[in-house]
């Protein structure tokens, strides 16, 4: 009994828990999509259903706390890349991380939707996170003329949703795919530096 | 009871009323995608679902010969502009015209998903046409030095199909989308080019 009184042990087993529960469910529903279950969640995350509810009441609780970690984890990244030596080559590193990722992505956003999650009515705070530290990003490789100066992250973000679409293009190989990136990424260059 | 057996007359009526019926699918399936009806086509083109049904026995044959005709109708475009002065501009109008049509071309695609039509599997001829016209006007355009010259037929339909998803976002203004699309046109022009 005395042990679900002692807050601070309970809340950091809860906090892994929690943390442990979101890694698992990233990959079940990027290899599963819409037909990944909450229960196979729970079982191979090793524990039970309960511990998941308690958590995530709803399969869409826990697929909208999915998709707030994954941007968390991309901002990280990208504040991580600001801090390169090169800023062309910290961009266009994360841009192709970005692109690389998109089947799992996009196995995640049809999840959401099958679930009734509107992500763009998600108010959490990552949201602003990921704009900041993508433009911090994109205006830095800018200064360095390593990008043009006339995109903005509404730009960049569309562009890459655009060669995320084609990533996922199940009759396109691979090295028509990666030269089509490259010809993307070539227009993002400053005339100078093409 | 004599005109069925009158040949000529009878064909040219069943060849216009075959056009006027694509026609008006293509526009109908463009603007509800799966949730058109054949009745609707039938009752838009002035004729009879018996009518429809005689041309297109199910609504899957329909469907893949709007398809058909839509190519048709791309590959003669390319034809047309191949004998344009500039083949640079004739080859940057072509694709610009493409992402254009995007939203009624994909709301067609899913149509065809769903009444289970695998436009792969088409064997018509119209595939090779089309991707000879787009090729000489791909050709022509790097002969002239208004395209780079490393990539091919492949890079420039999946280059198509990436702009062309960016252009159905719904929550991308289109100046973002106008200047996304500017900057993937740039990055097929050559380097002296941009």
């Amino acid at each position: 009994m005395s042990d679900t009184h002692t807050d601070r042990p309970l809340r950091s087993d809860a906090r892994r828990n929690r943390a442990k529960l979101l890694d698992v469910a990233e990959r079940v529903f990027a290899e599963k999509g819409t037909s990944a279950s909450t229960e196979e969640v729970a079982r191979r995350a090793g524990v039970g259903i309960g511990t998941v509810f308690r958590h995530f009441p709803t399969k869409g609780d826990l697929l909208e706390a999915v998709f707030v970690a994954r941007l968390r984890r991309l901002a990280d990244e990208a504040d991580r890349l600001a801090a390169d030596a090169d800023p062309g080559e910290a961009f266009f590193s994360f841009f192709t991380q970005m692109v690389a990722s998109a089947p799992e992505k996009n196995a995640l956003s049809e999840a959401l939707t099958a679930a009734g999650v509107d992500v763009a009515e998600t108010t959490s705070p990552i949201k602003d996170d990921f704009r900041r530290s993508v433009s911090t990003l994109l205006e830095r490789a800018q200064r360095a003329g390593a990008v043009r100066p006339d995109v903005g992250f509404a730009e960049v973000i569309t562009l890459l949703v655009s060669a995320s679409h084609a990533a996922e293009h199940p009759f396109t190989a691979p090295d028509v795919q990666a030269r089509a990136l490259s010809v993307l990424l070539d227009g993002l260059r400053p005339p100078a530096g093409r």
